[in-house]
């Protein structure tokens, strides 16, 4: 995978071209072969290369080779285990192993199975939180005696992944009802309980119905953390169901150095993290726990003649997790979470995260010391956003010119080799250089951090002359 | 897995007895192998099997080896294609393997991208008619201008999978507005026009929105067929969207002799099928087609700074295709179906359907030759709905006692050896044998058909001998 160009240099429409329009009638001689061939000249050039050790682009999908063969294994078993009859033993594997993660992260235990909570393995932190909200949504239904999802209101930063307002919108609350309340730099992006609270009293006051919180630990653009302990002694007033949605930060929680982002999540009702992004699960395995397992299956539970309940099931109370989610077929995914927790370890887990930190601190500390650029928020994980300021001796002062220098800056480096990507809070563009694929080594980053020193080099260097010519013209 | 019992014989906390409480801190030496090892000793032994060739319950989870190698090929690449510009190869050969898809199906050519329409590859059919529906309750509130989702009434049959029910209530459809009208056995239990428009008329009348019809084309418990022609004339006349659910019996499409149960489909909205369920590609793999993608990209759009655009994609038409689903992350599921397609060809793949669907005849045909049992609705694909009548001569007559003896005969078949599911259509309890492992050959349907046969004797003897004790006392 490090061999190819982290981002393909194609056009839109590269391999709709060279593909036939049709599928063949018959296959071809070594069709297998012939397709392997396919993927190596036509496909693997054509993608974006996530496992690239020069991917810092959005947030990592770190793989790895047991989480693969995890995946192919679960592939071939190929099973459906949609009620516990479908498949015993996958049914309780999930139910161990969410169990094991959940532990790892230091979770408190209300959300384990061991705690009397639970938790399923989904595939993406949407699905997740649309299922908690649901749970929510029909939990306040009831208690108010309404059927009118209209009168609900949820809450979140303007730093809460879009995912969220998604689940919210697809679940019937209505777009006006979405409260993205506005954070600002001087408090690192994080959402604030006092906003919280007279939003919350203003939506009252106007005879709406404060209903779900999502609380970010790890926002997308900065990794802003919010602050849990003091958001659920606000949402706990309205009865307001709080969930936490740690999709990228979760995974640094098997480091006890970082268990005090999550202070306070005795009170949430719902987390959930993404462990394909950046615990070595591939894609797709989100885990989603929750305090009241009852609470999903009330709102999303099924009987049918035809799910089979099996004898051996009767009288126990067995997990089907076709009611814990959306959908119903689901893949065992539990297989490849296994594995990877087997063959790391919580220690190799540790190893794999700090290393990702190690590097990002060297990345910022190098930021910080070339005086043209800033690190626009404290790097918190692995992720630092950074940015050249405007030189001033240009004339170019004002948040406007620094973020068109700095969107050009990006394309330039992107170019050049490696892919990052970007963020915009609080009116700042920024570059983001999130460190966590499996392959990025610290000569990866010294190299990705020299070729942004080039390309802001060359940058100043255009600029300066355009000044100069347009100061020797006017 | 032929070798593996298709059903364990395990009781509830088997396997999490077996497991430790947590993940271990220091990996064991090779732990893989370990690992490995549990898989075979453990969770092997503990699994239902739904490839095992006398899997015969639920529908099939047909698996192939090259969808198998597709899915360990894309978890090793592990790619994101959420954008274009994410993975441009990753995106561009699912535009062009969902076209290849609907004409190998024989789709209207307005349900794909060379036809103005488009599609995309989900996990479930639950997650694609959420989808479909999000795009069609919002369509509908800006048309009328209301924000009420209390209003709007879905359609669908007694028959229609519980996935859609779960899919509207998710979406805020109140389940009260939920109409799931009965069917019957005279109809082969298909969803009635005259009986939808009058459902709609009094909807109206009582100043609710008609929204959404589900049609299946072969529906779960008996593989009935709703028609879709008279159905969307029906539908028409109210603006309601139709979606046709062909989770199942949509992979028998690709025989050009079963083309005319879609007859009409040219004025769907939209159609879904699990390319999983009988098409040889490994779970999970539905395919979503709709005839106008700018509606779901209306409801389930996002616009956020950090999601790259590629420059490369800039006045270009690209799919985007986190903005066609609820989730964001997805995995690369194009390379297994591109991989099952190219391989084994349209005229391999009629050959999979078709060795099932005369699998399926030659059961049918066994059952109708024993004067015990009846077949209760004429096979359609291949899944036999049959029943053992219920003896007149122990005056055991009446539908309920019928039902209890065929719940009983299920338990003994399935402890005997093959695995079959149940449905309840109508009042009638029957028991399901669907053909469509990839593993099934003609000697395991053979084989089960005597087990049922064998089970239904002893069952009748042990009646009689109760019957006769009974009547000798009395």
């Amino acid at each position: 995978m490090g061999d190819y160009p982290v981002h393909p240099d194609v056009t839109p429409g590269f391999l709709r071209r060279q593909l036939p329009e049709s599928a063949p009638f018959h296959p071809e001689p070594d069709a297998f072969a012939a397709a392997m061939k396919d993927v190596r000249d036509l496909i693997l050039p054509g993608m974006t290369h996530w496992q690239s050790p020069r991917h810092f682009a959005h947030f990592p999908a770190s793989g790895s080779t047991v989480g693969a063969l995890g995946e192919a294994l679960a592939a071939g078993i190929n099973s459906v285990p949609f009620t516990w009859a479908a498949s015993p033993a996958a049914t309780e594997l999930e139910t161990v192993v969410v169990d094991w993660l959940g532990k790892a992260l230091h979770l408190p235990e209300r959300l384990l199975f061991c705690g009397g909570g639970g938790g399923t393995l989904l595939g993406t932190s949407c699905e997740a939180i649309l299922c908690a909200l649901v749970a929510a949504r029909d939990r306040k239904l009831a208690e108010i005696g309404s059927t009118r999802t209209g009168d609900l209101v949820v809450y979140c930063s303007d730093q809460t992944h879009f995912a969220f307002r998604k689940a919210a919108h697809v679940a019937g609350i209505p777009r006006d009802n979405c409260r993205a309340l506005p954070t600002c730099r001087d408090d690192m992006f994080a959402l604030s309980p006092t906003q919280l609270s007279a939003a919350m009293q203003a939506d009252v006051d106007a005879g709406l119905v404060p209903l779900f919180l999502c609380a970010t630990v790890g926002t997308t653009q900065t990794t802003a953390v919010d602050p849990i302990r003091d958001l659920c002694a606000v949402a706990a007033l309205q009865g307001v169901w709080v969930h936490v949605d740690a999709a990228y930060a979760g995974s640094a929680l098997v480091c006890p150095e970082f268990r005090h982002v999550v202070d306070g999540a005795e009170a949430v009702d719902s987390f959930s993290m993404n462990a394909h992004k950046w615990l070595l699960a591939n894609t797709d395995c989100c885990a989603l726990w929750v305090t009241r397992p009852a609470l999903l299956v009330a709102a999303l539970g099924t009987e049918q003649e035809y799910i089979l309940k099996d004898a051996a099931a009767e009288g126990h109370d067995v997990v089907d997790y076709k009611d814990w989610s959306v959908t119903l077929t689901r893949r065992f995914r539990a297989l490849k979470l296994w594995l990877v927790l087997r063959c790391y370890g919580i220690e190799g887990l540790r190893a794999h995260i700090r290393a990702h930190v190690r590097m990002a601190a060297l990345f910022e500390s190098m930021v910080r010391l070339d005086p043209r650029f800033e690190v626009v928020t404290t790097r918190q994980f692995a992720l630092v956003c950074f940015r050249l300021r405007a030189p001033k001796k240009l004339g170019l002062s004002g948040e406007k010119k620094a973020n068109e220098i700095n969107r050009r800056l990006l394309e330039e480096v992107n170019a050049a080799g490696p892919y990052m990507s970007s963020a915009n809070a609080g009116g700042i563009y920024m570059l983001r250089c999130a460190i966590g694929s499996t392959l990025t080594e610290e000569r990866h980053v010294r190299d990705a951090w020299k070729v942004v020193q080039e390309r802001a080099t060359s940058l100043l260097r255009k600029m300066e002359m355009t000044y100069n010519v347009a100061a020797s013209t006017y």
